[in-house]
């Protein structure tokens, strides 16, 4: 059987499993999750055997030790993976949530329900767990899914998947409702995005290069995360301390994720007094700075910003800084260079903030506050499958409602049009 | 300049005018709406002047005449096109509705609110009335839109789109908020679906070969409405007076649109009695029935149905029919070749319409009722630009909402994450 028909099996196979995932009750979901944790508790030993197939191989391929850590599963990431899975079940349920609902004069009942997107496809790279979670939280909104991990953790994905397998089947888990691509065929990625009519949606997690080729070969809807260039604009009515902490936090406190502050402006007015001071305590944290003319003549020490600068997601302490005319400067800025993630105005005035927060055209936009918020977990969501540069269907930090869509349910008692 | 430069320049200005837009309220966008109904109304003498050269072209070059029909701008449908314009006016504007609203602990405010999408494109074929219904949905829900008509209706679209500008600009109406392509080249529309970041969203309007055409070439989001092959299944716990004329209204009261019925399924218990009685009453409308070995033997009247039978939209008085086991059949049916649109129900079995309804994956199911009221009008939507049949974002008939998306505002006093 050649690895298109094999795809497409697999997808005929999840499209079975979408229907019936789709009469499933909250509990018949939560009985089968929770049965999958329990079976990833006890069956940690093969878990961390597979492993050590992908560390071994890892090692011989000459993999950075940072990569290998984020392939290592200890007895600490298993039970985060259990703990993660037993957090979905304690969610509610998004399905059947009523979203509207109208009765006409004729009778006839309208009803708008929250139902599954149907089939959902995963396309990750090293990192084992999110074998676990981003199957999870699909079933848990009514889901099949389909995934494909990266090949360095090939043998540790497959273990999860066949013991999250074996705990959910004996709970009711539908056959073909989680499915592993077991090729390292790159092209079963391909077959993947393209398999429209049996495959609803692909949400790739990873780096931008991956993300892109995805987008690029896919003929299903992707929803994509490309970066986080986020800013944070210093206004001429900011409070000196408030931005000051505020900025010194949004670079500083966990630099390598997307909601890290890449590029910091600042209000022509405010600038003298403002960026000696940041400068100095973002220095003394190890931050290296590039900013533009005006920043550098006020600040020597920076190093001079390229153009490439402005479009840079560093994931690292590297800041670059820009002094802009006023708000409208900085919109300019951010529309031009931004990735619509998140990025922040600190600011009193009143009109400025509501300027700021209208014209941004980013998932998120935060007056008086660390872009660092910009998260599920953050936002009360629970769980996060992504987070959504996209402007359609889910945008900022995707959670549970974000995998379902809706469908029209209309009741009558025999009603026809006239 | 090339067609190329020419395109990015017109996406520049709409971006722009999107901008400009996201901070109008409810009432500056109303009355550029209304300024716009108005010159319309007064300029009608101009449109039936280029429409004059538009169906003089059509007749040279041999449309058919129902071609030509659509193509005429009478001033009835100047005056539809007018009226339509001033019920929008009329209906609330969806942006900066509250979503969502959460307060953390820390006092940090997290809102989801509705904003607009930003830049559409529409790519419509030959109605020239689409060019005021589809800028007026877009505009009032804060979006700069893009249009692109057929070249058959070119003189009408280019009128109608002046006489727009000319009244809303009167009215405030940013610059690049309404922009017509001008040019007939077909190499428009490839540029025009491409421009990722400066065109948020493509809506194509018009046959299956216009939008598989746009969504192959598309780099763009496009929301889509491929066809409408509904069903009717006729349950065996079926009232038989119900039955009858819920399936005589879904195909006969008229045909011709995307939510008339094109394949009724029965089940084969009901099957002696209901057939014989809904083929009466479906000839005598004048449908042509097509219909499976079993309904044959039933109905000997009825054509043989083929294969392709079951997955065509016939717009017309033609039927297909097809006798099955069970309301598990029907889906089954319904899954291989249903277009996702509308399809119903005729039971009185609970559990029959619960599965029927969890099951069909389709933007719209019915129990008991004609597939005929999938329509933004019927749901109480005010106007629709389209119906989609993509589950992802828009699902079902579209009105205002689903021509917004949302973001997430946070409003702090200086929170940072610890």
């Amino acid at each position: 059987m050649t690895l298109h028909d094999n795809m497409i099996e697999m997808g005929d196979r999840a499209v079975a499993a979408a229907r019936a995932l789709a009469v499933k009750s909250a509990d018949d979901k939560d009985r089968m999750l929770a049965a999958m944790a329990a079976a990833l508790e006890q069956g940690r030993g093969a878990l961390k055997q597979a492993n050590a197939l992908d560390l071994e191989a890892g090692r011989a391929a000459g993999l950075s030790d940072a990569l290998l850590d984020r392939l290592q599963l200890t007895d600490q990431r298993i039970d985060g993976m259990v703990a993660g899975i037993r957090q979905v079940v304690a969610l509610a349920d998004p399905v059947g949530a009523l979203l509207e609902q109208k009765v006409r004069e004729d009778g006839l009942v309208i009803e708008k329900r929250r139902v599954p997107i149907g089939v959902i496809g995963i396309v990750y790279e090293s990192r084992p767990n999110v074998t676990a979670d981003a199957a999870v939280l699909c079933i848990k909104a009514g889901n099949a899914v389909i995934l494909r991990g990266g090949k360095e953790a090939r043998h540790s994905n497959q273990a999860i998947c066949d013991t999250l397998l074996e705990g959910g089947k004996e709970a009711g888990l539908p056959h073909g409702a989680l499915q592993l691509v077991r090729t390292t065929d790159r092209d079963a990625v391909r077959e993947l995005v393209q398999m429209q009519g049996r495959v609803d949606l692909i949400i790739p997690r990873g780096g931008e290069s991956l993300i892109r080729a995805v987008t690029e070969m896919a003929h299903v809807p992707v929803i994509k995360h490309y970066k986080g260039v986020c800013h944070t604009y210093v206004d001429d009515t900011a409070q000196l301390e408030m931005a000051l902490a505020i900025c010194e936090n949004a670079k500083c406190q966990r630099p390598g994720v997307c909601n890290a502050m890449e590029t910091m402006l600042v209000h022509k007015d405010i600038a003298p007094q403002f960026l000696p001071r940041i400068a100095e305590r973002l220095i003394a944290r190890g931050v290296e700075l590039r900013g533009d003319e005006a920043s550098r003549e006020i600040v020597p020490q920076m190093k001079p910003a390229s153009e490439e600068d402005w479009s840079e997601e560093y994931l690292d302490l590297i800041l670059s800084v820009r002094v802009v005319q006023d708000v409208h400067g900085a919109i300019d800025h951010i529309a031009r260079y931004g990735s619509q993630h998140s990025d922040a105005i600190v600011s009193e005035s009143a009109d400025a903030q509501q300027l700021f927060l209208q014209q941004v055209d980013s998932a998120t936009v935060y007056v008086n506050a660390s872009t660092r918020f910009t998260d599920g977990g953050q936002f009360g969501m629970g769980a996060e499958i992504g987070i959504s540069t996209d402007k359609l269907h889910a945008r900022g930090p995707m959670g549970l409602p974000e995998l379902t869509t809706y469908k029209y349910i209309l009741r009558g008692t025999g009603q026809v049009r006239s």
